[in-house]
């Protein structure tokens, strides 16, 4: 792999990943004439949830569904500047230009364009596509927490107008936050108090006992997927490597070797539930989030698990989950598909 | 205020309530051929988010966005038979035909008809009428919580096709949780643990530090509403009474009666926000959320202190605030609206 740090003309970095020896990106400057970026995000803490909520008014002016051929994240031309100056590229991250994050008190948005292609989704890469998304998650990763100011790094993507992504490119973004996020926190408070209770490992015990039961959804050397017990979603799958890691840094070859299979194939099972008017796999809109253990403090932050959680707001054919008031009122999910079932659609279906 | 109880032809029960002596609502039988009600909703715990999870798979059949000349909380006609046998009422409640919950597990889901009216929403409710919906809160709050399977009971209202309303009879619900639901779980865990550290209330002290603050909405004798420090949501009012109380049973008279004019006046707020197109008021799309403490038990449920928190997805005309990647994958809320700026807006809006 091949890694070309450059900064854009508002001091933003952007780094192009390519896959062996690679192309030379440093050659080409951003052109535009930006103004500085915006390092005005804020963090505050919630006394009564105890939870950290982000707030970055600039947000409001950001990109909003621009036409395809005004895409921020495709190539520049000689005609059009965009965020990613070379004329080509593999993956491509870069600092987002209107970020939750990063303030005075610190962390980090980026962008991860997936591929240069404006019209393919991730599950359209190939396998050795994929293979560099991995190494590019795994080297931001690495980076961002060793800085001082971030103490978790959450890579993600959402796909679909339906949850509101409002750039159709296929791209991801990472979230390096200064704080242990809230479902991260619990997990953790969660994982120590069975520690405390078993001498055991909370992930361990629980993929264990998945990996016995009736949902699981696909499996391989390395990797099992599976709808949990409790799932939340009309459907969902959590991946884990079979040797629990707590982040991407982490992955050996054999399991960097066996992912992209896998992950490319639960995506591709999440776009059949819903085929197309033709016939064709759909597009189904979906949310991908990496869970990574947060920086090492003494004790419970070693026992989290390095795994996905991949979940539509599709219900059926035209119609959503919407959270209201009891999920976004109480943080009470009522769900309208049982895990086993969900299971069962989710086996039955691919591209 | 009077009260009815009635029971449907499926054996749910039908409670109407009626203002001073009220009407007679007793003689109007439920004519419908209805199947028996569904009563196999289950709860399940989340090990790792420490969290319960209600799934209710015959969900996926509940009335779906009927035609106004079909809504089934409009009183009965003889030509058409609906959820309401009585040719009129002022409010009824009646057990959910779809609940999230009631299976063996326990735990009850109720619908709340605010008014006959169809075409009314709730800010159009006259005072009285808002007393009377009060009325009913406090009645169904003490009447579940003492039910032997009930440990929360939480009163909400969603309202708007953009949270996935699908009926549009203006209406709340109550779900009667056998478990403690995860925001009231965490806010009992920290209420217990500031009481441990300062020997204080965490709602008082939260409420008094707010009340000093530039975010406060508006206030009568009895009552304060202000957009939290810390709110996640575009626009956000969290509305206290002044002498804090478990739940809508220990609001004495003087609360009571001051409580219609303030909440009419923070949900027409809601609708000026966003005027419609001819610059009448809009209609906002909310959740008004009502926190009542837990089932006492020995200790931290004492500390939890009744109020609404009300707040909208709309963040800009025409453009919502989505939960994607951050917020329903990590529980990490961003929000695009400085706290300070929503607070002014809510003050200077109305109808």
């Amino acid at each position: 792999m091949k890694k070309t740090v450059t900064t854009l003309a508002d001091g933003r970095e952007l780094i192009y990943y390519d896959a062996g020896d690679g192309e030379a990106r440093g050659g080409y400057p951003d052109r535009r004439p930006l103004e500085p970026a915006h390092r005005n995000a804020q963090t505050r803490f919630d006394e009564l949830q105890g939870e950290w909520v982000a707030i970055a008014a600039h947000r409001q002016d950001r990109t909003y569904k621009p036409p395809a051929d005004q895409c921020p994240l495709c190539p520049s031309t000689e005609d059009r500047l965009t965020e990613i100056p070379a004329p080509d590229y593999e993956v491509a991250v870069f600092e987002n230009r209107f970020p939750s994050l990063g303030g005075p008190d610190g962390g980090r948005c980026e962008v991860v364009a997936f591929t240069s292609d404006h019209d393919k989704s991730f599950a359209d890469l190939s396998e050795d596509e994929v293979a560099l998304v991995l190494e590019a998650w795994a080297d931001r990763t690495g980076e961002l927490l060793a800085r001082p100011d971030v103490t978790q790094v959450y890579c993600f993507e959402n796909r679909g107008e339906e949850i509101g992504v409002t750039l159709s490119h296929p791209h991801g973004q990472i979230y390096a936050f200064p704080y242990v996020a809230p479902k991260m926190d619990r997990a953790v408070s969660r994982a120590a108090a069975h520690r405390a209770r078993t001498g055991r490992n909370l992930f361990d015990d629980m993929v264990e006992r998945e990996a016995a039961d009736e949902r699981v959804i696909e499996q391989n050397e390395h990797w099992i997927a599976f709808t949990p017990y409790a799932a939340r979603w009309p459907y969902e799958a959590h991946l884990y490597p079979k040797r629990r890691v707590a982040d991407f840094t982490e992955l050996d070859d054999a399991q960097r070797a066996a992912f992209a299979p896998i992950y490319l194939s639960l995506l591709r099972r999440f776009d059949g539930l819903f085929p197309a008017a033709d016939g064709g796999p759909g597009r189904t809109p979906y949310i991908s989030a990496w869970h990574q253990a947060p920086k090492r403090a003494p004790g419970a932050q070693t026992e989290v698990a390095l795994h996905a959680e991949i979940f539509t707001v599709r219900r059926a054919p035209g119609k959503l989950k919407y959270l209201a008031g009891a999920e976004s009122g109480m943080g009470a999910f009522a769900s309208d598909t049982t895990p086993e079932s969900a299971a069962i659609a989710l086996r039955g279906a691919g591209r």
